[in-house]
């Protein structure tokens, strides 16, 4: 399982992922889901996937060769806006999922994958997008400036408690890592390293990035003082006032 | 969907359960999903249920036949341990599921339920299980003092974070409650009334009750609290240091 999410605030959009890959316990390894494309000045791009492996790295591969081709029909140098890149590869995605789903489907696994698309193309708003393993997609509103792929549920709540869309960027990518915190705790095939790329609205080019390591000291604190704030939240709850014990068994 | 809860510790058991029930957005409607059966003295059993209406409903006029019938097999009011109670739920309810697993799958919707069962048959200890769709069960461990059914992950990490078995009921009672509103926070189709039960062990009789409708002041602070605090304790985390800018697109 993967975790990647990206949210939208007024000043600009975070990406963030973690780097687990697994096929059974067994089988655990350390893949980036953080692809990135740029044209300074004029378009920046990420890609976030999740789900099978061999589909995510196919539409990679394919995006990269459409991208070096100036014949392609389209490609992530030439889409007029954000949308249309969304658009572009649910195509993609859709075509390589297709293409070993009965093999793959046979051998009890899915060929599935998911994929968030987000940056900014000139003068453009910046904006993401989720696109689904069937190929159309969804963007963010305000009351729900992120979108989520893979093992979603475990970090959802301290998104839907943190973000509007005037959250800043730094509190955006700080509760990105709490989120991807939390699910790691809770599944073990989510965890680090743990990438994380910040982009203010209008810069057209990568923005600033982080990679953080299992053994980070930053990373280390966060876990550490975030569990014990949490323990401290509890305690501060006040406890339940009981009421009566049922006179008679209720069976209903 | 639903979501219930039960936990042991060394003081006794929790059960806590939400009232939500759907069949789509515009059929949600309010059941209790918590059923009791005490002889004083000699045996509480509390069951808890998630899944399909028909199925859990045709279960528990099955249990109370049952036990109401001297000449039965196997009841709760015979069953010598809570794990038998526990295999004696999961051949009833393989049983129902299996009468209308066909019509109900060729309609698109899934015949299975989930049962949790707890409580304290004379001097044995008290102990819980889950019973899954299948007929088979699980049992708790010093590592998961917890067993859950239903929507169960966005309020999973507050539980894998606070109890052990040194947890005071007290406690063990806010943390299932805590974590069924941050439930019912990510996903509309769980919420108030919430169902709590505590058990002392060794008590052999039906244990303090609450349920907390939707405007319960008390469910109404905590609410608020928890939030409060939540977002208090995510302003107290460091701010992310950011690495430098990666100097080149990285497309991989």
């Amino acid at each position: 399982m993967t975790y990647c999410l990206a949210i939208a605030v007024d000043e600009g959009l975070v990406f963030a992922s973690d780097s687990r890959t697994n096929a059974g316990a067994d089988q655990v390894a350390t893949y980036g889901k953080m692809h990135t494309f740029t044209v300074p000045g004029e378009r920046l791009l990420v890609i976030l996937s999740a789900g099978n492996l061999a589909t995510t790295q196919a539409v990679m591969a394919r995006i990269r060769r459409d991208a070096e081709n100036p014949d392609a029909g389209a490609s992530l140098g030439t889409v007029p806006s954000v949308e249309e890149a969304a658009e572009y590869l649910g195509e993609i995605l859709h075509e390589q999922e297709a293409k070993h789903e009965e093999a793959v489907a046979k051998a009890g696994f899915s060929a599935e994958a998911s994929l968030i698309v987000g940056g900014q193309i000139a003068d453009s708003a910046p904006s993401i997008f989720l696109v689904y393993p069937q190929g159309n997609y969804i963007t963010t509103s305000d009351q729900t400036p992120f979108l989520q792929i893979g093992e979603t549920k475990y970090g959802k709540a301290i998104l839907d408690r943190i973000l509007t869309p005037e959250t800043t960027l730094d509190d955006a990518a700080k509760c990105a890592l709490v989120s991807i915190d939390s699910t790691a705790r809770s599944n073990a095939t989510v965890g680090p390293p743990i990438e994380l790329m910040c982009y203010g609205s209008g810069a057209l080019a990568l923005g600033a990035y982080v990679s953080l390591d299992e053994d980070d000291p930053y990373l280390l604190e966060v876990k550490r003082m975030w569990n014990q704030r949490l323990t401290e939240a509890f305690e501060s709850v006040p406890p339940i006032t009981w009421g009566e014990t049922p006179s008679k068994s209720r069976f209903r």
